[in-house]
């Protein structure tokens, strides 16, 4: 079943199966920022992510969000449809935190007049900068039409889950979406939903539920992404 | 006729009139790059981009892009209608140059699949980030409907200017332009064109004739502006 390592990420394995079209997913316990530059290991994150992102790619499907994910088949693995990544991240915003908030000289949590949508350039190397369409175009990595597709699920996936979040008293801020390119050409969305890829913060307190307490040595990391998934299986979905 | 200065900017000072609709552009010998870090004087650009942008916004006007400039008056100076700039730089580009080479990682001179239009928030604390529409939105610097016709004149402007240089031997390899909105509410193409604000390279050559001269010390800075200004004059443009 478990085929021959395809790729070794910062935060999850790809494996082959045997069937071409699947890959094994494994979610690993390894934690990374700023690029690489900071390691770390995050205990359990590799099971809780693989069961985020089940349930919010589940939750995705069932709301008409076309996506890579096939069956978790064990805590630290699911199988998906294997895909060629559009090398870009698009990440969609609420709020302003993060990067965006440091580029554009903003407090985190300032509220904007339009949900962002921003993609960068998936490239280690470069440290994926920040683009847009023109430059994405322009080197070949996407078409606008593509782009077009990309953004429309990438609204329909913010719709989605902030309402999801909202009833369990997470405030999204912000996330990063990987979409990718099945055999029979559809768009998938893939890669993975979790506190390592979003911005989650309670509703009520503020408190960040996500990898910015890995990042900015907050601590209680683990706790934040079990509190966040109990929420979810609480939820019932 | 020369009121009170309103702005002291890098490259130029702006002054009042006796028409609260007009303001007097002085241009300077001034020269900065990355965003005031490196400074000096090239002798005679004030004059020479003086006379080049009185050339270029004139044919821009004839080829139907509207523009806030009104008349030359003597050599370092013009008359523009006053305006109130959208806070955004907007750079075309038609092949990769600076930043957006370096960004990408490409050598300069690649061909693109498509015209890059960017844009970057003009705020000198900053550094005049790269940003995208969903930014400039977000965080009130403009509307979508403005952007949309800030694109439309800014690729109006790359039809009639690279083919105008393109019959004087020059590539126009990439340039930024400013756009205000006018006390009538009319969107207008403001601030300069000139070889501090433009890529120009001999179509022959190769050789860089703006301001690359004076950011990598390549030499020649006043000869290379000298030439573009000429090449002008002897179009008859
Ligand atoms: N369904 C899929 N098919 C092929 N590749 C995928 C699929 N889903 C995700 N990927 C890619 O697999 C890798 C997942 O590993 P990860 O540790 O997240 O990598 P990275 O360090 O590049 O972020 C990513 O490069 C992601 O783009
Ligand atoms: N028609 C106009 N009305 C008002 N302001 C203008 C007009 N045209 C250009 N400007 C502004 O005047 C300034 C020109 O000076 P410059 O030396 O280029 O400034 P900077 O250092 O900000 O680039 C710029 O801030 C530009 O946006
Ligand atoms: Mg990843
Ligand atoms: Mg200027």
């Amino acid at each position: 079943m478990k085929g021959k390592l395809l790729y070794e990420g910062k935060a999850k394995k790809l494996y082959a199966t045997d069937d071409a079209e699947v890959v094994l997913v494994e979610y690993k316990d390894d934690a990374t920022a700023f690029n690489g530059e900071k390691k770390g290991t995050i205990t359990g994150k590799g099971e809780m992510n693989n069961a985020i992102t089940t349930l919010l790619f589940t939750l995705l499907a069932k709301e008409g969000v076309e996506n890579h994910f096939i069956e978790k088949i064990n805590p630290r693995e699911q199988l998906c449809r294997k895909v060629e990544i559009v090398p870009v991240e698009v990440i969609v915003r609420n709020k302003a935190a993060g990067s965006m908030a440091k580029r554009l000289g903003l407090e985190e949590g300032t509220e904007l007049k339009t949900t962002v949508f921003e993609i960068s350039y998936k490239n280690d190397d470069l440290g994926d900068p920040l683009i847009n369409d023109h430059h994405a175009v322009a080197i070949g990595l996407t078409t606008f039409e593509e782009l077009k597709a990309i953004y429309n699920m990438a609204a329909k996936v913010n719709e989605v889950l902030s309402a999801f979040f909202l009833k369990i008293g997470i405030t999204l801020i912000d996330f990063k979406l990987e979409f990718g390119r099945a055999s029979d050409g559809r768009l998938l969305l893939a890669d993975e939903i979790s506190p390592d890829t979003c911005r989650f913060w309670d509703a009520a307190t503020g408190k960040k539920l996500d990898k910015d307490r890995f990042r900015r040595d907050l601590g209680s990391v683990e706790d934040a992404y079990h509190e966040v998934l109990s929420r979810m299986e609480n939820a019932g979905e």
